[in-house]
């Protein structure tokens, strides 16, 4: 066990894309538990989009985290010491929101025991975890799926992305992913059974004419994770009482000039259809509904997970970036154990 | 009874704001009816924002108008003449698609009689025809208003967006409605008993402002008429499950560059808020239950109708241009009887 706990805070709030300023690498010594405390130490932290909005200072879902706070993320690890707490007790294996540090000092609320025999780590923040809970949700009770429907996904290979495909194709849908690059696109049709992918990089097709020739009968629903021109190009092609649901704008995420609103939002006029955003937080109740359904699935071979890890907490602000630039497969999961 | 129909027919599609070389006045010959048919002698016509729509050359919820066709609209008249017609006489007053012309020729689909008794005819293209059918389903059915909910909207003035308010009022919501000028302001709250008004011309106060001093708990539900700079900045007070009703944008049918999403609309998925449009033409076979509600509200003095009524068909263009100038108290309507 190491002596200090490295922990990333946030020092100032980045305008655009983070640079490395944004956060500076503390090192205080590991905390000793008080009474009714656990002290975990994190194995995984989970790396996602939404973090980024949790960055600026607007009102949102949950506070913003505040300039000198540990940055805030999901994490899986395993509690090393515990004082009297009513629930964990030393080497339970827990989730909860650790932040971006190698130790965490717990009253436990927010922490669930996870069982590493059922689904390796990692899992647990990924198709188990928050994302895996987004698109469950997201899918099933704000898209409103049916058997039969044209699904469309953008950000298709992401954490998220990728696990609203794959219900969907459960569910009797089809469905189309749209990823960036020729890697993910054939992932997604040969890993995971997507019925057709758009590589939105491609530059010999737009996006609109893509989406035009793989959904010929336009979109029921489509999962939107990353705005912007992708979202207006999807809004030409919904289909009468189509559901869009918002889940995030990834490719909005670091402007420094205002949002692109969807130029094409009066296709919902047209169309009589729905936009709605999510929060998966609404959610908790049902979470271990959904995990127990998603498990199943997975032992039944319906419902595959891909992380990408990649080791050490030095590597936070590096790794964070690969969010936006796209370079990545799967679930972005940093490894903090030392 | 004139010898001639005079008719104004689309002879270009325009852009940007319709010019008077956009139609041509015609002066055939008032047709004979046929067998089977009705020849209604109109007396008002209907004008509406929809009708810019319906000019362009685009995939929307009905065919636009063809060129060399009679510019499409909602009138009412009386039937001057029937052929063994089943369901219409001579003397019936109807109301009906009968276009931008003093004598329409029909086999009487989509006409239905009216009773100037019960009503005086304008009303039957006003609060008891499209726009009050319009504005009774979309806060009804689309926009789901409780009972203290707050109802912000737009185009408040005008025909759907007066009875929209009065409704939510009748309801027990609290209702706030946006207009340009301190009369139609003074009129929304003094005559028809909205709780507050936003001049959106007052450039004293940003619109952001206005919305945030009179919706000081938020808006729950947003009823928009006229999309842009107004749909941007209701989404940043929408509240938690906010509905968003897509019923118009006024604003931006003119425009000769691409329509102005709404910036804001990530507001969507921190609220859980749903944006969604509608088209009253899906709710035909309802519309006798919301006029005999809506008559009833009538009579016991809780929704009031006022009409806007300009003279002479000769006038169709200028008259046509006050929807988007606001120059206009209430239902736009042109008088067309000679």
């Amino acid at each position: 066990m190491a002596s200090v706990n490295k922990r990333y805070v946030l020092s100032k709030r980045p305008v655009g894309l983070p640079d490395e300023g944004t956060w500076t690498l503390a090192t205080p010594e590991i905390p000793t538990v008080g009474e009714g405390q656990i002290l975990v130490q994190q194995h995984y932290i989970s790396l996602d989009p939404a973090m980024r909005g949790w960055m600026n200072d607007v009102r949102s879902y949950i506070p913003p985290v505040a300039i000198g706070e540990v940055m805030r993320a999901g994490t899986v690890g395993q509690v090393i010491a515990a004082n009297n707490h009513p629930k964990f007790k030393v080497g339970d294996y827990v989730t909860g929101w650790g932040g971006v540090q190698q130790y965490s000092l717990s009253d436990g609320k927010g922490y669930y025991t996870v069982d590493p025999k059922l689904a390796p780590l990692p899992a647990y923040i990924g198709t188990f975890g928050m994302p895996g809970m987004t698109a469950y949700f997201g899918i099933l009770e704000v898209g409103k799926i049916k058997e039969g429907e044209t699904v469309l996904v953008s950000g298709a290979a992401g954490a998220v992305g990728s696990v609203v495909g794959q219900i969907a194709k459960i569910k009797g849908c089809r469905v189309v992913g749209i990823a960036g690059g020729a890697t993910k696109c054939t992932y997604l049709v040969e890993e995971l059974g997507f019925d057709a992918a758009i590589d939105y990089k491609d530059t010999n097709t737009s996006i609109h004419k893509a989406i035009k020739n793989t959904c010929p009968d336009g979109v029921d629903v489509y999962f939107d994770n990353v705005g912007g021109a992708i979202l207006d190009a999807a809004l030409t092609r919904i289909n009468r009482h189509a559901r869009i649901v918002i889940c995030g704008a990834i490719s909005q995420y670091n402007n420094t000039t205002a949002i692109k609103g969807p130029s094409n939002y009066l296709s919902l006029l047209v169309n009589r259809a729905r936009m709605e955003g999510m929060v998966v937080l609404d959610y908790a109740p049902r979470y271990k509904e959904a995990a127990q359904q998603m498990g199943l699935w997975a032992m039944q071979g319906k419902l595959k997970s891909k992380e990408d890890i990649y080791e050490g907490i030095e590597n936070f602000h590096a790794t964070f970036l690969r969010l936006f630039s796209g370079e990545k497969m799967g679930k972005l999961v940093l490894g903090v154990l030392e």
